[in-house]
C-alpha cells in the first residue's frame, strides 16, 4: 500500500486538472491506485513542453479588473511611479509589501495594517494550505472578506517556501540568514519569509518537521509541519489553492534552486520553472476569478539565463513580471544582476521584486524600476526593537538604554501612528525591557506606517524628478 | 563586607523615612555600614507597635480628591452601585479591575484597554520596581502619563508578589494552581497574579529567582528576578515607590502568610501586618499626593481573626477596605468566609476583594457587597482561547474545531469590541490555530470589553433590585 494515497491533501479540482494539463509525465490521477502518483524523479527536463503565446485564449477584455497606468516617468532615473487597480483598490508604487504570512502581520491585525496605509499586503500559500481552512476561507469570499482586509492581496504559489523550507540544507545563501539582529545595519538583503526557520523551530504549533517527500516534474509532495500529513503542491494545485484564497494578484509554481550548483543544474531547473509557470498559467486562466498574474523571473546569478528567463516568461499573457530566486548574495550582487535586467523588462506592465524589502535595497532599486517589494523587514526589525523614521530614512534601537528616560517624546515626532500618537519612547522602551507583548504591536504598526510614509516620499520624489 | 549594602536599590526618600519610622528595631540607616541593616530575624513581634486613629493628622478635607457615594442599595441583597470619584475619573461600582502587570495588559495597550471601558486598572508595584524606572515615571507625572492610562489606576504594595514569588514552597494553596486550561470550568479562583510562576518561568526577562534574601519586622530583602540585585521593600519604601508611580489608590505592604500554618503562626503575621499597614498609612499621610489608600484586611480563614484586622484597620483613617491574603481553598469557603466577614465592613467607604474575579465568583459575591474586584482571569483566559459571553455570563472554548467555520459571525453578535467589529469567530480561531500572536490581542480586547458590559448588566440588576 501507497502511505501517501490515502492522505493526500488537494484542492477540490486537482485531479480534473491533473488529467487536462499537457504535463508529458507518466502517473495515475487514481488516488486509490496502489502506485504512487508520482514517477521517479528522472531528467527528462527537455521533454517537458513550454507553452507559447499561442496557447492560451485571446481576450483583450480579460483584464478589465487590473488595470495598469504610468503615472510619471522620472527623466533622471529608471523609477517611476505608477497606479495599478485591482478589484479590491488602488496600488499607487513604488510601494513596499507587508507579509502576512498566515494572513496576519504578526502582532498586527488587518484592520490596523490597513490603517497605516498599508495598500498591496503578501500572504504565504504554503503557510495557508497547512494552517487554514482553505474551503472555508472560499466560502467566506476569499481572503479579503475571511481577514478583513479591504485591500489588494498577492499570494505567492508556494515554491519558494516548499523548498527553502523543506530541504533547507539546499540553501545556505542570503535566504538563509540569521534572525538575530544586534545592530541595525545588521539587517541585509533577505528573500521574504516572514517566518525565518529559527521562528519556525520556536513556535509552538510546527510539530514536524516540513520535510518534502519527493520532487518530480510535476511538482513536490511534502509533509505538513502542522499535522504530518501528506500534501501535493504543483503547478495546477498551487493555482487551484490561490483561486480558493482569491488574492487579486497571484504567482506560479516555480522552482527555488540552491545557490551554489552547477550552471547545467540552473538550466535543468530553469526549464522546468518555466514549464511550471505555463502550466500555472493555462491554469489559472481556465478560470481567471478577476485575479491577475504575474510571472516569476528565473536563471540565478547567470545574466544570461535571467535574459532567456525574461524573454520566454513575457512572451506570455501574465499581467505583470515578478523577479525570483537567488539574486545575489549581498546588495552589491542583487544590484549588478538588477541594473542588467531591469533594463530589458518591458515598461507596459508591473513589476515586483520578491522578498527584498529592506530600506537599503529600496533605496538602491527603485531608480533601476523596481514598482513593489515584499518582505518581512520591518516588522521582523521592529520585533527586535528597530524603530524605523520616515523622513530620514534611518533606524535606531529602541533596546539602547539611552531611551529609558525619553518620557516626553515619542518614537518619531513627525509620526502619525497609533504608537506615537499615544505613547513615549521611554514607554516603548519600558515595555521592550520588560518583555510585554504589546511591544512586538506598538513597535511593528509603527514600522508599517513608517515604510507607508517612506515609499510616499519615494513617490513624491520621482515626480520631482529627484530620484 | 556585606555583599547587600553596595546594591541596595532604594526609592529617594528611603533612608529619611526610615530614620522617621516609628519601628522599634534596630538597624543602621547607613548603607555604607559595614553591618546588615537589617538585624537577624527575632520574634519580637508582640513589641512592634500599632498606631491608633489618634496617631493620623486630622484634615477633614484631606481627600476632597477621593469622594464615594453610594447611588442604590439593593433592596434584595447586600448588593449595592457606588460611585468613587477619583483624579483620574470615575469608577462605577461593582466593577472589575484588569491586571496591568508592568504597566500593560497583556497584548492589549492602555488606550486600548480604556476604549473596551475599563475603567479602574490594577498595576503591580513589585513588577515595576523590578523592570521599571520609577525615577522616569515620576518625572513623566506618574504612571497614568507614562503608560497613558487616562483612567483611574491601583497599585498594590508589592506584599502580594515578594511572598508568593520569593518563597514559593511557602504556598500551596488557591494561589499557586497551574496555569494550563483544558476546559473553562477549570477556571477557578485565583489570586491576582497576572503572571503565574509558570509564565515568569516561561519568560525571557526572567534570569534569576526572585528570591527572598531575608524576611523582618522591618520588611523583605529580596533579589531582582531581572537583575539579580537586591531590593529592599517594607512598608516605608512600598509607599515611597507608590508615591513615584501615582496611582489613584495605593495599598499599604502587608504579608501574604502561608495557608497551612498554626493559629499562632497567623496571629503573629496578622499583628506584623497591621503594624506594617499602619507604618504604610503614615508614610502616606506626609505626603498623600492626592491618593487614597485602602486598608488590607487579613486573617486568613479565621473568621475571628478576620474580624478583629476589620476592627483595627477600620479604626483608622483608611479611605477604603480591601480583602487580601489567603481567603479559602475554594469558592465555597470563600463564599463562607465573605457572607461572615461583608456584614462586618463599613458601608461608608468603597471595598475591594483583592486577586478574585473570574465570572463565578463576581457572581457570587457581588450580592455580598462588593464593590471592585482585581484579576487575570479575562486576559489569561483569553490567551487560553476562553472567550466570554456578556449576556448569557458563558464563555465557550475557541480553540474546539466546531469554529473552523463560522466565518460569518462574530465571537459575540451583541458585542462593540473592535474584534467582534471587524473580524469572524472563524478567522479568530485559525489565528489561534496558526499560534499568529494577534490572536492574544483580539481575544483579550474581547473579553475586556465583555467584562466590562457584564459588570455593566450587574450595575443595571442592581439598580432594578434583581441582584
Amino acid at each position: 500500500m501507497n502511505r501517501f494515497t490515502s492522505k493526500i491533501i488537494k484542492p477540490t479540482r486537482f485531479i480534473n486538472s491533473f488529467n487536462n494539463s499537457s504535463c508529458k509525465c507518466q502517473y495515475s490521477s487514481s488516488s486509490n491506485n496502489s502506485q504512487s502518483i508520482y514517477p521517479k524523479n528522472k531528467n527528462h527536463l527537455k521533454n517537458l513542453p513550454l507553452p507559447t503565446a499561442n496557447s492560451f485564449p485571446k481576450n483583450e477584455k480579460i483584464n478589465d479588473y487590473f488595470q495598469f497606468e504610468v503615472v510619471h516617468q522620472s527623466s533622471k532615473s529608471n523609477a517611476r511611479v505608477t497606479k495599478i487597480t485591482t478589484p479590491h483598490g488602488i496600488i499607487e508604487t513604488p510601494n513596499f509589501v507587508p507579509v502576512a504570512t498566515i494572513g496576519s502581520i504578526k502582532f498586527v491585525d488587518p484592520v490596523t495594517t490597513r490603517q497605516q496605509n498599508s495598500q498591496l499586503m503578501f500572504v504565504n500559500t504554503y503557510h495557508m494550505i497547512v494552517n487554514a481552512d482553505l474551503d472555508t476561507i472560499e466560502k467566506a469570499g476569499g481572503l479579503h472578506n475571511f481577514i478583513n482586509y479591504q485591500a489588494p492581496i498577492i499570494t505567492d504559489s508556494g515554491g519558494f517556501q516548499v523548498f527553502s523550507m523543506g530541504h533547507p540544507e539546499r540553501h545556505n545563501t542570503i535566504n538563509e540568514q540569521d534572525d538575530s539582529v544586534t545592530d541595525v545595519n545588521d539587517l541585509v538583503v533577505s528573500q521574504s519569509i516572514e517566518m525565518t526557520k529559527r521562528e519556525l523551530k520556536g513556535m509552538s504549533g510546527k510539530k514536524y518537521p516540513g520535510s518534502i517527500e519527493s520532487i518530480t516534474d510535476d511538482g513536490v509532495i511534502f509533509r505538513s509541519y502542522r499535522t504530518s500529513s501528506i500534501i501535493e503542491l504543483g503547478p495546477q494545485s498551487s493555482i487551484q489553492y490561490q483561486k480558493k484564497l482569491g488574492a487579486d494578484i497571484i504567482i506560479p509554481f516555480d522552482e527555488l534552486p540552491p545557490y551554489h550548483i552547477s550552471e547545467e543544474k540552473v538550466r535543468e531547473s530553469l526549464h522546468r520553472t518555466h514549464h511550471w509557470e505555463g502550466q500555472s498559467l493555462l491554469e489559472h486562466l481556465k478560470d481567471p476569478r478577476q485575479q491577475a498574474m504575474y510571472s516569476v523571473i528565473h536563471g540565478g546569478v547567470n545574466k544570461e539565463m535571467r535574459r532567456e528567463s525574461l524573454e520566454y516568461l513575457t512572451s506570455l499573457p501574465f499581467d505583470g513580471v515578478a523577479i525570483g530566486g537567488s539574486i545575489g548574495k549581498d546588495r552589491d550582487e542583487m544590484n549588478d544582476l538588477l541594473s542588467f535586467l531591469m533594463p530589458l523588462v518591458p515598461r507596459n506592465k508591473p513589476n515586483h521584486l520578491l522578498g527584498i524589502g529592506d530600506l537599503e535595497s529600496i533605496i538602491r532599486s527603485v531608480p533601476l524600476g523596481i514598482d513593489t517589494f515584499d518582505s518581512s523587514y520591518p516588522t521582523r526589525s521592529a520585533r527586535h526593537g528597530s524603530i524605523l523614521l520616515a523622513q530620514s530614512n534611518d533606524r535606531f534601537l529602541i533596546t539602547k538604554s539611552e531611551y529609558k528616560s525619553q518620557y516626553d517624546t515619542p518614537l518619531d515626532k513627525s509620526c502619525d501612528c497609533p504608537t506615537c500618537k499615544n505613547y513615549s519612547t521611554a514607554y516603548i522602551h519600558h515595555l521592550y525591557k520588560s518583555n510585554e507583548q504589546i511591544f512586538y504591536t506598538l513597535a511593528t504598526q509603527h514600522n508599517l506606517r513608517a515604510m507607508a510614509r517612506i515609499m510616499e516620499n519615494i513617490r513624491f520624489k520621482i515626480q520631482a524628478n529627484e530620484i
